[in-house]
């Protein structure tokens, strides 16, 4: 039976790297791969430089699946239906995919950055994928942008005995901060409208030669932050961030 | 000066010990550990595999440190206190060890199940040992307890676009369930006080010969699970389980 490995390569140092994740990467015959255009060819680069290292027979290839269009409803269950239709538009494509480029027995592979489980849509489609097409799945679990940013600032995720939230620019925008919270996906700096006296570490291109790191309160540097970010952005075409709030 | 590195060593399963952890683990001449007795001697046992497994030259030591007593505080102001204090003695004991058993240029090492972030005192205590002793420290990342649990039941953590909440099994007793939420030290089965509906993915010694997984509704399968627990909970005398609960 065609066979697929869905794993997490951590968040953008090569050194996160499990040795889960280097077994099953020299498993793989094809890699699937959706990219975003020239704005992050960073990350293609950089996700070669994972495979040329960690792998041993180079006899793997890539192959580039077109992503279909998606529905730009902005939220609620016009937004939700988008994203399910969405899901069953690549699921039809990854199947034919797999059926065309993989043997009865081959073994392909998607890399998710950071943890296959946190953000990412690979395992929803996945389990659409099913539908159309006998496979079998696993998940080789990543090191997430969220570790990274706590181990290269040497701090604790959670308070003692306290919850910590993940969470996303848009939901804190909607809710306000009620705890200690993780922010992913935030193109706005969400954080500007916290309390001045929040507490905030932040970092970018965690793990890679461009990591940028900075901490502080959101009154005292939340602008510079901001400006740093922007000035990152505009340097690279893209940014990937997180930071974590503490009210 | 003194290094130690604070290294996450995966949830269980050697697999997930990372390449950056291969490197901390080899530069080791020391591993502090702190062993709570007989009872979790099958995770002595695995650490012992992940060290012989991964470390080339066998010339390291283990050097256990005494736990000083904690106050039995339940919780409030007092119960912070008490942890304060403990971590204060922790780093005192901790200082004088490492002024001990590492030369002026030695590397230490504290190993961490899961990540270092994570409901874990490591990086609280050793911030403390720097009024005691000079040294550096870094942190490694590892796999945490909620990927090994998303991966082996190939779920996302989060719902499309959706927060997900890190807590305690006491935070979900006092607070109830209000989003998707994974629970971590609970020793109360407390998703049994959550609504029948509520959806709930769990597992135990994740990544080990030893793991359980099981999944389905509080209503239909929480005293299940509850019975699954204790009997492997007095099988093994020692238990480490974490759950994913959806409303």
């Amino acid at each position: 039976m065609r066979k697929i490995h869905v794993i997490g390569i951590g968040a953008g140092d090569p050194d996160h790297v499990t040795a889960a994740a280097v077994a099953a990467l020299n498993e793989t015959d094809v890699f699937f791969v959706m990219d975003k255009g020239q704005t992050k060819s960073d990350l293609v680069e950089l996700r070669r430089r994972i495979c040329q290292r960690f792998i041993d027979d180079p006899g793997y290839r890539f192959v580039e699946l077109p992503d279909p269009p998606r529905a730009a409803a902005e939220d609620g269950p016009g937004y939700r239906q988008a994203v399910a239709d969405w899901h069953d538009a690549r699921a039809r494509i990854w199947a034919a995919a797999m059926a065309a480029e993989l043997g009865p027995d081959g073994v392909g592979a998607f890399l998710a950055w950071g943890d296959p489980s946190l953000y990412d849509s690979t395992l929803r489609i996945l389990a659409r994928v099913g539908a159309h097409l006998d496979f079998d799945y696993d998940v080789i679990p990543g090191i997430t942008a969220i570790q990274a940013l706590t181990a290269r600032h040497r701090i604790p995720l959670n308070d003692v005995g306290e919850p910590v939230q993940i969470t996303t620019g848009r939901k804190l925008r909607e809710h306000g901060l009620t705890g200690d919270a993780v922010v992913m996906l935030d193109g706005e700096c969400s954080f500007l409208g916290c309390a001045p006296s929040t507490r905030i570490w932040w970092g970018a291109y965690l793990g890679t030669d461009d990591e940028l790191l900075a901490a502080g309160t959101v009154g005292a540097d939340g602008e510079r932050i901001a400006e740093l970010r922007a000035a990152a952005r505009a340097r690279h075409g893209w940014i990937m961030d997180i930071y974590l709030l503490r009210p």
